[in-house]
């Protein structure tokens, strides 16, 4: 905040700001994307929030007109958002009470997305929940709904390279890894997997009971980079699938390729947009020379 | 092995190969970089790799002349390679009173490395274990030994940027991030964290009587990525650091710049070279114009 009211007087102006605080509640997912419980980096509790307006608040350089709440993501509860809301709500009623002028509540992110599933609510759930407790308070209402927009905008389309058995275990490497989807190796993620042209009689009507077809067979779906984190998909219940198949990996257009990264000096794929027939390549396939513009001194 | 026959006919040579086998022992390291249990995806089992000499062990195109090892890394201790080379010797034995010619084994790496103290057995401790059990085999002996040569070889150097209290916790907030150094977010791997220039009384003897120093405080490091997950050392005892202060993040070397992503569009920081009191810019600090550059099209 010190930085901020430094840079406004240095160039004149009068910067709105909201305050990130810290409601302490469970959004109940991965404990790496869980942001709002008290021991998390971000934000500042509530009681500190409430003293941060008395230090802070009625500077001239920088208004402090917001309060910004983010739990965590994804999140398929609605009550935690219920809870970190009433807080937040509680903490602007005690600041207005105080005459400090806000007029705007961020209330982040984090809905879910459908990944194994139907697991994720649909928005007009959260949306009955939520707008009951912000309507008439006189605030703009921001949220940041990026996940359940962007993971099931995009796929990721990898090779079958090779099936092999080694102890009492069925692999199917493909040449996508980690590297370019990290999620399950950091999170644990569950991505759903399947050939993009199934054999006739493996076409799913949905992704819980894709593993109930008959003739699937027990694989872990694993990439070529050299850990056993390398993996997309463990214990899944996959159809035939043949050398060079195209394999579909579902959800993947969020935190897919913004994560991606080049170990195992691997130059990460192109990315394409489609739009019913129509595509057109958005990010042109890395090449070695790529990785190693850097180092060209 | 069918493709590498392939490619080696259509080209008209014979190609030396070694089968990599999977020796089902534990090397006691993080389950992600565990990659000689009988569940891991690297290699075949014992038996199969004995049957794939049978199928494929008297090819005129390639030669399969070795066996290749590798159980995992960090591995600190030295009874898991000791199990594991006698069983490959034993596989060798084997293979050799059937006729086959096999010159070579890869033992592989994985041999620990200093993170917290001194916990990684010297070279000479593995040596003396391993090398009676390969002496007089008549064997060519490869080794990997990347990680316990570099990983000490490496310190990211990171500036402070705030120190914040939230809840009852302190936080460092730093410039380098799990973009740069994805070890402790994805092992949850420990490294050693001090101000590249301590404050007098706070110069440490070694890294693990460092915590014992008089008047230190506990803190998280963390940096400025989107997630929780985003931290580089977490519960540390630390001396006093001032934003604008260099935090030297030690035992980077390995695993470090080879993992490093752009998430949340992060340009990686450059790589120096230094020798004594010589340095070179061996990697360029990257630019947004990087990021963006399979983006023009």
């Amino acid at each position: 905040m010190a930085n901020l009211i430094a840079i406004s007087r240095r160039k004149g102006v009068r910067t709105r700001a909201a305050l990130r605080v810290n409601p302490d509640v469970d959004p109940r997912t991965h404990r790496y994307t869980s942001t709002g419980k008290k021991e998390s980096k971000f934000g500042v509790d509530l009681e500190r929030g409430r003293r941060f307006f008395d230090t802070f608040g009625r500077d001239e350089a920088v208004h402090l007109c917001g309060i910004h709440l983010h739990i965590g993501s994804p999140v398929n509860d609605i009550a935690p958002y219920v809870g970190a809301i009433t807080k937040g709500l509680a903490l602007i009623d005690d600041l207005r009470a105080d005459g400090f002028d806000i007029d705007t509540i961020d209330i982040g992110g984090g809905f879910g997305a459908h990944y194994r599933d139907a697991e994720a609510p649909p928005a007009v759930q959260y949306a009955e929940a939520i707008t009951p407790l912000l309507t008439g308070k006189g605030l703009k209402v921001i949220m940041e709904p990026g996940r359940s927009i962007a993971a099931n905008a995009g796929i990721l389309l990898t090779t079958a390279l090779y099936l092999k058995q080694s102890g009492d275990r069925d692999f199917l490497i493909v040449d996508a890894g980690m590297n370019d989807l990290l999620r399950p190796a950091l999170y644990e993620a569950y991505h759903f997997a399947w050939p993009a042209k199934p054999k006739p009689g493996f076409v799913p009507t949905d992704r819980a009971t894709a593993s109930t077809l008959p003739g699937l067979k027990l694989i872990d779906i694993v990439g070529p980079v050299c850990e056993s984190g390398d993996f997309l998909a463990k214990d899944r219940m996959a159809p035939p699938i043949e050398r060079g198949d195209l394999v579909a990996v579902f959800s993947a257009g969020a935190y897919g390729m913004s994560m991606a990264s080049h170990y195992n000096s691997r130059p990460n794929p192109p990315e394409v947009l489609v739009d019913g027939s129509e595509f057109r390549v958005i990010r042109r396939r890395e090449t070695y020379d790529d990785l190693m513009a850097a180092e060209r001194l």
